[in-house]
């Protein structure tokens, strides 16, 4: 594999869908939510995206069988005039070089932008390294616009001396040069584990701006599921810890297995 | 160079041919395995590959002549009605970069699909960084027949927390992608020392799973020849820790010499 | 985005134009002298360079508007005929891996010399380490005559065992090849924050060298807006180290979000 | 400068040369022995090789003015029947990146062999971490006359528990393939220094080998000279380790100046 391959399983047309990024971050607080989103209104998988940008693995399931290194495509389908057609990106990694992230979020722009979408939400977290009492939802934006739609939900614009690293950042970043529309949102989190907490704080903002109530009854049972993920990730992280010392005398060889 | 180059030594088809997997890894419990089933059969090399995105070095053997970074595959034909034609691929490194590693493992892909290669097993180490008793045989695999057939052969099946870096790994998981079948083998060993009754444990269980008798009588003496690339693979890591001290001002310039 | 990309926003043409670059750097001494002028004569942007060589991030303003990391390039018209036009080179970021430095500095000489420049200064800061009674600036040079037009102006001519890393140097470096002339100005600063009197004095140079008074009274205000995108810098490497330990299972993961 | 790029200075032809490779490296023994032969002999410089793999710097020799990174190109012509013509690459930097490296070192064979050569040495050293009372010289090569060579030479063959790291290895490992031949010479050393010492001991095996009586009196002066070179390159490591910490919030933007 030289190049990223989109693979599309169904072929489907959406009238001006929102694209949300929701991949692996801190303390998985997107992607808790969006999985948690696609389960609960029963989000279709439509497309997949492999790529030689990911991590050289593979992950193995309950059952011992092996999972490439993955993003994937679902929508949901608008079920009233009020709501949207969705296209949710969610997956088990992100691009892992700096030139590979630039490579995926453009490819994947293009892609999203072939299917009609001109706005993009982008779910993350924010690390804050202690405690909280109430997990507040903090958010940043391509435009003054969508600023004040963020403020009238209730969310916390975020303060200037920050920044955004990886896809939720870029997508916005990159988008805003292609002329879309797009807003981060970032539940606060401790970070370190799979906070549903900050999850359940970030959907009741999205519920607010995407006008449709979301019940988050079943999140808690998703986390666990998600607990697994990051659980096979660390133990990959420790693996290589210790092939590092018995590889082929190059510091760089952390792949070899 | 600028590209991988594979080196077809001696023109030969296959019937529907095993691809087996053995590159440096984990306690090297799959190279030692593969290089003693190469040996006891007389399998024979037909194919070469060099490539840019090995380490940029070479080994020196015993007369002071200077080895390639190489991969290389050997053959084994069946030699009856009950075993099957192998591909054999060994070597003494794997792709250094990740995406050397995406690159390397889909042109392999490709080279042993031209002989009609259909099934893949990989062979590695699983390391558990402690003494170990009795060395277990772990196993993954692309699909839930395959499983089967390692719960058969009383593997035990990896769980689910887990994931599989490097070659093992990619070619299961980029073969499922083409419709390829395969299995990792992992031999449990506590990593850190050339394991030879982790591969006298895999090799076991290959026997099996192959439907032929293998004789490790003599796997003790490859295990000491193992040991002499290991030992030339960690002198230049701390030739390499030196130079960095000496070099261009440059903390990624470990390359020197 | 697979290149980068240069977009034109004022079609302009200069006469022999000399070419400043102050991309961020030690002390940020480079940019805030850049900054400064800019503002202080009224500089124009003309044009914006985005790379895929740039970090995977984005910044974000005092809005909660996010910023693509870039370069700007200003230009200043000649106001007499002592004077030269200018053509400024700034921004929030250099190129991350080493190709892409290179890949950078050749395309930016690549346009600033459709422009007609062959001149360049580059402007940096020499870090000491340590406190500094009166910042001295030191230069250096791609030929001899530039050495004696530095040392008419009492810029003392940085020493033999030294280099430039990064673009100030390279730009220098690539520009002799094409047979460009230039010299590198250095403030130089005990590091580690925003030296405003080590950009008073690379100014008061600049100013000689030059052949233009520039009214420094408003560097300090100048210099707490570069210290609002050096917070930024810092927290972002903050989050990152966070985000490592709970990554994919991958050291070079630093870019999830 | 997206690719590498040779500047050929004079048109010339040669007998059979033989290439002989110096770069800097290990207590840079290799660098010094060649520098002393080239200025021993006259050596004319013929070509030089500019790349985006070198460190993205320049260094500033004694006048302040700015070097590029390069490899240069040295020829010196038999001055009778029983000497060879030498083509002699040496610089001040070699490839960065390990695929850097693999690309740069099959441009310049390609190079050289467009002007017939067929054998290389490479110089190095080898470093003991320790102090030395006699500097001996120890060798490999590609195929076993030369090993025959060398031990009438009294070189001392390399033991099969190593391999060398960077361009010395590689030059030979990637001309075999080539059906070059060729030799590394290794003058031990205890690294961390200008090694004038270990570089004469080299000089004398070379005199054996090339048939010619080589002059080390001056050998002292040169070291010096290289001193100076080594002194910049770690002045900048120090330089690059400062500027990290007040960076673009990227551990991998080690460039900015």
């Amino acid at each position: 594999m030289k190049t990223s391959h989109f693979n599309v399983i169904e072929e489907v047309s959406f009238d001006n869908p929102l694209f949300i990024e929701a991949l692996p971050g801190i303390g998985h607080v997107g992607k808790l939510a969006a999985d948690h989103i696609i389960e609960e209104f029963n989000g279709v998988k439509f497309a997949e995206l492999y790529s030689p940008y990911f991590p050289p693995q593979v992950f193995v399931d309950e059952d011992g069988i092996v999972e490439n290194m993955i993003n994937e495509f679902y929508y949901l389908k608008a079920r009233n005039d009020e709501e949207r057609d969705f296209i949710i990106l969610v997956g088990n990694t992100q691009g892992l070089s700096p030139e590979g992230q630039y490579d995926l979020c453009g490819e994947i722009l293009d892609f999203v932008e072939g299917y009609g979408a001109k706005e993009i939400f982008t779910l993350g977290g924010l690390a804050t390294g202690h405690p909280i009492e109430e997990s507040k939802v903090f958010g940043a934006a391509t435009d003054i616009e969508t600023i004040e739609v963020l403020k009238e939900a209730n969310i916390t614009i975020r303060s200037a001396d920050g920044g955004i690293v990886g896809a939720s950042g870029l997508f916005l970043g990159l988008g805003k040069l292609r002329n879309m529309k797009g807003a981060c949102l970032m539940g606060e989190t401790p970070g370190y584990f799979i906070d549903a907490e900050a999850a359940e704080a970030l959907i009741n903002k999205l519920s607010i701006l995407l006008g449709m109530e979301i019940n988050t009854d079943k999140l808690d049972e998703r986390a666990e599921e998600t607990k697994k993920m990051i659980s096979k990730a660390q133990q990959l992280e420790q693996e290589m810890m210790g092939k590092k010392n018995i590889g082929q005398g190059e510091d760089d060889l952390r792949y070899i297995g």
